[in-house]
């Protein structure tokens, strides 16, 4: 029996768009008053403003501050029809896409199914580690980062305290240096007002990056005033190491060099998040689908993707655009004319990436920031790129309610040294039980 | 081997409370400055702004805005120290409380260990209903309104179609009232924007009442007008009937009326929620604690119970004080004073219940308050009473920060008619497939 999602018809040509992140969003926009249907499938029914789950992960701000319904973005938007399903698989023969609620026909596909965290194949990392692509594991890690601090009390055995109060991040980029720092501005500020039992001078924050520079991908300005930031704020910062094992427990890094602790955020990495269905010559290295510069998925007619997913392999880009939300903003916008022109037989525009930088904030009154303004690139560490870190993170949050709460979060935060509330709600990391770990000890 | 939950010794005797709803709160901050440590148990690490769970249901207001974390409300008070676990027993022999960290001796014991849905021995409505008694039944019963929607949009056959979108609440009391008034605006306001495709005619609210009013237990005014209010706002309020079963599907009343709904909130009744390791003779009927003028458990020493697990059984309360917020907060204020003089030698002070009045909010503009000020009843009806609601609730939400964030909803939801995210985020009550339902119908 052939099952068919219910989606009503409006005899427009129907745009059928997986995923709701930066890309699928501004695609969706940018098709308002285009003369097409547009359905949008996601599995969550809210947009993540990813930039901000670092915060989120560390208490910073509330999750609903930087999520944000699709059906409250797009209410008066008329052509604009919402899915709540799971793809299981696209059939481009038939123009279907296959979905836990049933069939959807398309006429146009757009995959925009981002990245998920890579772990290379390491089975052992990926049942340990705690990942950061998803405001689940953004709340997964603040309650086990406060469950920690609240077992720790039970324990005075030196190693086993340290395993609970010592953190591991692994990846140097934005994501891993952003919460290395947020971290530390909470181990000085926040941590040792709720917990006076504990001794926070005991709280090692360990970063590990495989290269020789954080920050991979900006100016060496940025990579090196990052590097002193976090060294001033007492963060560990160990370059030139790749993390070999973990087990729960232990950390092994390629030196021979152990940690402990039982909490390892892996930001090492990600990978494409493709939808089964499609022809394994569309794929390239990383599982991202190799896309021309209209954003069309190699060998196919009107299957298209962008963002993450995408790679758009040219000449001055041989291993795509990199993954950001920028080149998946801008695709999405271009991604919509170009679907217009396509269905009215007019020529398509090639996408041509304006890199207006990449910023990250390290803590409080300290970031790092290369931008490209009016053509003039512009570099600034410290307080005034943290000024304009705010300002372009706050302007880019969807919905002014966000917005909002989100300001009143920061200047709260900011004023009163102090940050949002320290809650242990929903799901969390389970550790491992104390005893079967640490045999050799006595176990309190 | 004896295992005890490690806590610094201060040398002061220990008063331990197993419990941080509004009782086990207020007794903690008025021993601020007495010589006892004190040693709140909880198994969650916040304290849960009950009146408004309701706002979190339906949307109104995020679910951090009314929890607040114990060790920052109390993060000036020295002789503070909170426990992350659970109650297993107590033992009042050796003066110990059992818990999932270890044993914790204690000097006083207070319970305050508050209420729980009470299903009077129902057990397939407690497996089918969702009860209203914690913030985690209240993310679940938004995200299952919501799903509902996003299923609802999947089905055309109409019996199917009303089970999804009519809810049924159980109970006339202020949870009850106050859910079926909020869901009432949502359904005028909100739903019909963000799911266009549904009609929203056809979402039948029903509130089910055993007695012949609203409200019992205030003013025959605030009854009267509360039924009218809901009536006025399309509630389908049933008086004088009971619900006879419920199997996920179909309500049957006493009457022999049936209605469908594949979500039916349960807030018809509450009971004590003991802990285990009292004697049987000091339990009342609904597992309530009897306790005499100082709260004091009847057949022991230096354990005493507070708010909605106490019954301080008097010839002006032959049932003890209502199970409501204000007699726990006045109980533990002076049970703290009590707990002092107990300590020092000194005469007790007997509770006397000031009762201040009850209120309950129907919908925008509307609410029923029943006051007393200054000695002198007060009762009102309407938008006064709507004003006196919100700025009460809002001055008694603990923190700063917290009634920030809900008066900015407030004052959000009420200029833009709309509401907080409509987030899908965190468990929901999964309903049972359509097809195990409606077997004499074609399933689409």
């Amino acid at each position: 029996m052939v099952n068919y999602a219910r989606i009503a018809t409006t005899g427009q040509p129907k745009v059928v768009i997986i995923g709701g992140g930066f890309g699928g969003l501004e695609l969706v926009k940018s098709l308002k008053n285009a003369p097409v249907q547009v359905i949008l499938i996601d599995k969550q029914n809210y947009h993540t403003f990813q930039p901000l789950m670092y915060q989120v992960a560390t208490a910073g701000v509330e999750p609903d501050t930087i999520i944000h319904p699709f059906r409250k973005i797009f209410e008066d938007q008329k052509n604009f029809f919402f899915r709540l399903a799971e793809v299981q698989r696209v059939d481009t023969q038939q123009q279907l896409v296959e979905t836990s609620i049933g069939l959807i026909r398309y006429d146009y596909l757009v995959i925009a199914t981002g990245a998920t965290t890579n772990y290379f194949g390491d089975e052992q990392m990926e049942q340990n580690a705690i990942a950061m692509k998803s405001i689940e594991d953004a709340i997964s890690l603040r309650n086990t980062i406060l469950a920690n601090f609240e077992k720790a009390l039970q324990v005075d055995e030196e190693e086993h305290l340290n395993s609970l109060m010592d953190y591991v991040i692994v990846g140097g980029g934005a994501t891993g240096v952003e919460l290395a720092g947020a971290l530390s501005e909470l181990r000085k500020h926040v941590f040792p007002k709720d917990y006076p039992e504990l001794d926070f001078k005991s709280m090692d924050i360990h970063l590990i990056q495989s290269g020789g520079e954080l920050l991979k991908g900006m100016s060496p300005e940025a990579s090196q005033k990052s590097l002193q930031f976090l060294q001033e704020m007492g963060v560990d910062v160990l370059l030139n190491r790749r993390v070999k094992s973990y087990d729960g427990y232990t950390v092994t890094l390629d030196t021979g060099e152990t940690l402990i602790t039982r909490t390892l955020i892996w930001a090492a990495g990600v990978t494409g998040n493709p939808v089964a269905g499609l022809s394994p010559e569309s794929f390239i290295k990383g599982n991202r689908l190799k896309v021309d510069v209209y954003n069309r998925v190699e060998g196919y007619e009107n299957v298209f993707a962008l963002g993450d997913i995408a790679a758009m392999v040219t000449a001055e880009n041989p291993q795509g655009h990199p993954m950001l939300a920028q080149p998946a903003i801008q695709q999405g916008a271009l991604l919509g004319q170009n679907l217009v022109n396509l269905h009215e037989g007019k020529p398509l525009q090639p996408f041509i990436y304006k890199d207006q930088g990449t910023m990250a904030t390290i803590g409080r009154n300290k970031a790092v920031a290369d931008l490209r303004l009016f053509k003039k690139e512009f570099k600034s560490q410290g307080f005034l790129a943290w000024l304009i870190w705010m300002f372009i993170h706050l302007i880019s949050i969807a919905g002014f309610r966000n917005r909002l709460l989100v300001m009143t979060n920061w200047f709260w935060n900011y004023f009163t040294y102090d940050s949002g509330n320290r809650l242990i709600l929903g799901e969390k990391q389970e550790n491992a039980p104390l005893a079967e770990t640490i045999t050799h000890k006595t176990v309190i």
